[in-house]
């Protein structure tokens, strides 16, 4: 595997970080995803939109011109033989090596990594959820940045797991449910597909945002609102999207089919459109 | 500077990360600092049984036995000609590397790093603070562990020294008042020192439990209570403690004295004896 490492792709084994890179001592950085097929980079902008988001927020700067990435992950790609087939990607940014104590340094040397590797042989797996007593905080500013903290989330995963999930799902801290540890969660009921609002906590996913654009093209409407646990069993289907595997079933909650425990036809159908939509995109 | 990895010390330019530590990618990890003088570290058992529980919680193993890491911490200081004088030692732990995905590796092969440094100057130096508006999550799992996930206190920090301040004030989501970025809270009321219990989410400190112990060698009671923005204005004295600074004067919460703005008669007192306390510990 080669990576590139601000501006360099080298073999995978020389790309070294210095123990005092805060990405390292703090968790200092934020990172993105994405799914490429043929070269072609699903959602690009929108990843590299909230790429540049989070990074002013956290006023981490980008060791290289941000108009400079799409090359970067490109090469990547290409350095790797993943630019015919099927790859995922992942671009980390860290505010870079820092000494001792929070206050970031005044004139930070970031560290930007971006590593790729064929794509997950996820699609179409049925996904099995327990739910879990860590509470995503709806209250912290991370929620919005798809920063590097995730151990709460590594917690949760674990303790999913422990119970025989494939994943966690995670409610806020009012109750309402909010995402699984790695996917945003959509419930079809009463034939609309409710996704919880970005106030309630969850990651603001590139699939997710896109899926609310398809508009006429899905085969039913598609709304946030506020999902409790008791709308769980009122649900017809549930489905849960990140930028790997795009759209997923989710079949069962702590061992309870969701409606008959089946993939169902929304699912299938909003698989089907926003697949397409990926897809047909020229990045 | 020299720094132990893994059971060797080595130059500080060649301690080096892979970038699939999870350390680095996740934030999978934690870490303890704590101060020496002449090679005798402050409340080192109690730093130690923390980085214990921690790591069990988070089941990242050692990658040496748990008996020898005083060991490992000495041979640091005296790597860098630190075991005379005084010095602030880190302590980081991480799940080390790992592939792609939340899902810790079934045989993690973890990383521990040991960096010291000349302790920092700050004794006596008096601290004015700034409240933020971002939360301490006292319902996190990670409200106990001094994990690596610090970007929350990192922005706050950011915030409060935008506004003039030393260090951000945090409160807890239910508005009581939580800790420092960096330090536990005491306010001294009506001749009490008081401090947020845990169950309000500050880190578990080591210098703030030490204070709790010491009893009748201290000059008022100390107690753990729910302490609120109102009761700022009520206190005589205020003050912080770390293990890096030991006690440290609070004297002003957004621009607004404690008391008479000045160090206090019973911070004085506390800080001479918790000094006392742990100088005269033999580690």
């Amino acid at each position: 595997m080669n990576v590139f490492i601000n501006g360099r792709i080298l073999p995978e084994e020389d790309v070294l970080i210095r123990a005092s890179d805060r990405g390292f001592t703090l968790g200092d950085g934020i990172f993105e995803t994405m799914r490429s097929q043929a070269g072609r980079i699903h959602c690009l902008d929108a990843h590299l939109e909230r790429l540049r988001r989070s990074a002013e927020r956290l006023r981490i700067p980008l060791p290289l011109g941000f108009s400079e990435l799409p090359e970067a992950l490109t090469n990547t790609l290409v350095a790797n033989d993943l630019d015919s087939g099927d790859a995922a990607l992942r671009l980390t940014l860290t505010r870079g090596p820092g000494p001792r104590g929070l206050p970031p340094p005044a004139k930070p040397d970031p560290t930007l990594i971006i590593s790729a590797a064929p794509a997950p042989k996820k699609n179409g797996r049925q996904i099995r959820v327990c739910l879990v007593g860590i509470p995503r905080n709806e209250h912290s500013p991370l929620a919005q940045i798809k920063s590097i903290n995730y151990l709460e989330n590594i917690l949760a995963r674990m303790e999913a797991e422990a119970q025989g999930g494939d994943d966690a799902l995670m409610r806020n801290l009012a109750g309402h449910l909010a995402e699984t540890t790695v996917a945003n969660l959509f419930l079809v009921i009463d034939g609309i597909a409710f996704t919880p609002p970005l106030e309630d906590g969850p990651l603001p996913g590139v699939t997710r945002a896109r899926i609310l654009t398809l508009g006429d093209r899905l085969p039913c409407a598609v709304a946030e609102r506020h999902l409790r646990l008791d709308d769980i069993a009122e649900a017809e289907e549930a489905f849960l999207t990140n930028s790997l595997v795009g759209v997923q079933p989710l079949v069962a909650v702590d061992g309870n089919a969701i409606g008959n425990g089946r993939v169902g036809p929304y699912t299938r159908r909003i698989k089907s459109v926003y697949e397409e939509s990926v897809f047909s995109e020229v990045s």
